[in-house]
């Protein structure tokens, strides 16, 4: 989808409301749901270096550049375009694999986020929003968390992110750039990569009950998680667009915590055959058990999760089994 | 200096205390101070790209390898080394540098921790101390920081020196390695880079007064400080090398505040002519008043400074005035 100048700016002119978007990996499961609510009457651009997603869960419509959202030249190549919003969602995004390679991991999420808000800051995009995460506030205690707890990340990952949101702070700040942070708590559903084993809890235990009708939990059936349904989570990087000025962070949580054992429960209870169970030990940087608080993000920009657990898990089951056996 | 294999082992064996230090930027002021400390009977490896360091500052028997320790190529070279501690003080050292080059600084600062810290891993090195800052506090009211205060930094160096941290922190508790961090204050004295204007508040003022007799101030001159003078830093470094197990972050400071007003009284009472002081505008990031406490390192590793500023800094007038006029 190239700028034919002259037509697009009449376009623009005429209905007054096309925006242009940067929305980094909408090859993955949350970037291509993103950017999917934003096609349209939208132009939208994605980077994408399709390591964990697929360039068929682009949706169309969307201008695709291959590449890595941490390199400098690709990033470059964009400061003629004029942005409406960046949103920054593509990343390495495992905590195991930072452990694995933590210089990959620093890569794509922290020097990442500091390309494009200097991109943002040298072509005068004046909005922000990045995927951060509830991996930042480590083991917290009580589990349940506000977006003012103190943060004590425990992966590699964890603490790109938490400086990544340190970084957006400052630019808004200093440079005037609308800032928002989603802090995304346990995001499922309809889309997830089902072949990625090392990223997403339901989904990896989906995958291996689909695959192998065996599960391999590697740590306690016990730890817990706040899980967001993806059309939801979608939603809150809609509503942060709206935001006009200044740094802020919101969690993205449902207030409910899902222990490993209720989601394995679920998937049993939904496939038509035995699935074994196995446990092993735990991965590093693995929280224990984490659920999140949603007052600020309901009072600031009206986002409330509606779909339970057990429902948003039947649907994904479902698409799961159609289309991935 | 490259080792002899058997006569190394046989001197190790012998005397029983050789250690062998990686010291990475030795040819800039601290990390000179720090290799300098550590010579004599030792092995001291040195990594810098003397960007701001002078190959001459580097002491007599330091191995120098020539490179950025940003440089994944250049850390691997390294990895059939066996180090008895790596002492990490390379790094972009300015704040107001970390606006204009944010990607070199992220890289400088962060990813060479991470780079350091996986080289001890996998060569079974099991102390690494690092020279964090004391701009990861950022503005904090009281102005007097403990170590256990909140963190909110105010420039993408400091962004990256509190990222560092949180690295050590899990290597340490996930590999064993004994992390420390030395949140530095302001150190200044015999040694300092007088041809560097964007880093060190009394050498700058001092350079600005040497060359021109006139000293540009950037921001207001109530802005206070806490300085520490050279061989006292130093030794903070050396005294952190006891540490054997576990993470900890420690003030190298005086507790002692001194303002911008009264460091230019300090040059201009000891320079033998006028010296004209004009004020402008602030840099980015720039902290208004801050100093330290250092109950923690004193009571941990014995460490307490004595050296006053106003003695210090006739030591570094002197020196500078008769060596780089």
């Amino acid at each position: 989808m190239p700028m034919a100048d002259g037509a697009d700016k009449e376009k623009r002119t005429v209905k007054g409301k096309i925006m242009t978007y940067l929305v980094t990996g909408a090859a993955g499961f949350i970037g291509a749901a993103v950017a999917k609510r934003l096609t349209g009457d939208n132009e939208v651009v994605t980077i994408d270096n399709l390591s964990t997603g697929r360039e068929d869960n682009i949706p169309p419509g969307v201008e695709f550049l291959k590449g890595s959202v941490a390199d400098a030249d690709l990033i470059r190549r964009l400061s003629d375009r004029k942005f409406d919003a960046v949103i920054h969602i593509a990343g390495q995004s495992s905590g195991e694999i930072s452990f694995e390679d933590p210089v990959y991991d620093l890569q794509t999420n922290y020097q990442s986020t500091v390309l494009l808000l200097d991109l943002a800051r040298k072509t005068g995009c004046k909005k922000f929003i990045y995927a951060s995460t509830m991996s930042v506030y480590g083991d917290h205690n009580p589990p349940i968390c506000s977006e003012d707890a103190t943060l004590v990340p425990k992966s590699f990952y964890a603490v790109g992110k938490a400086a990544s949101e340190n970084y957006m702070r400052i630019y808004s700040e200093q440079f005037g750039i609308a800032c928002t942070a989603l802090r995304l708590f346990n995001i499922y559903g309809i889309g997830q990569n089902m072949d990625n084993l090392k990223q997403g809890m339901a989904s990896i235990y989906l995958a291996m009950a689909l695959s192998d009708h065996k599960i391999n939990v590697k740590g306690s059936k016990d730890r817990f998680r706040d899980f967001v349904y993806i059309d939801e989570a979608a939603d809150a990087f809609i509503k942060a667009l709206g935001r006009e000025e200044g740094y802020d962070v919101f969690n993205v949580c449902t207030g409910k915590a899902t222990t490993v054992e209720q989601i394995i429960n679920i998937i049993k209870e939904n496939l038509p055959y035995d699935v074994e169970v196995q446990y092993s030990e735990g991965t590093p940087g693995d929280q224990f058990g984490i659920y999140g608080n949603y007052d600020k993000i309901s009072k600031a920009l009206g986002w409330k999760p509606q779909i339970g657990f057990e429902t948003g898990m039947k649907r994904m089951i479902e698409w799961a089994v159609k289309d991935h056996r």
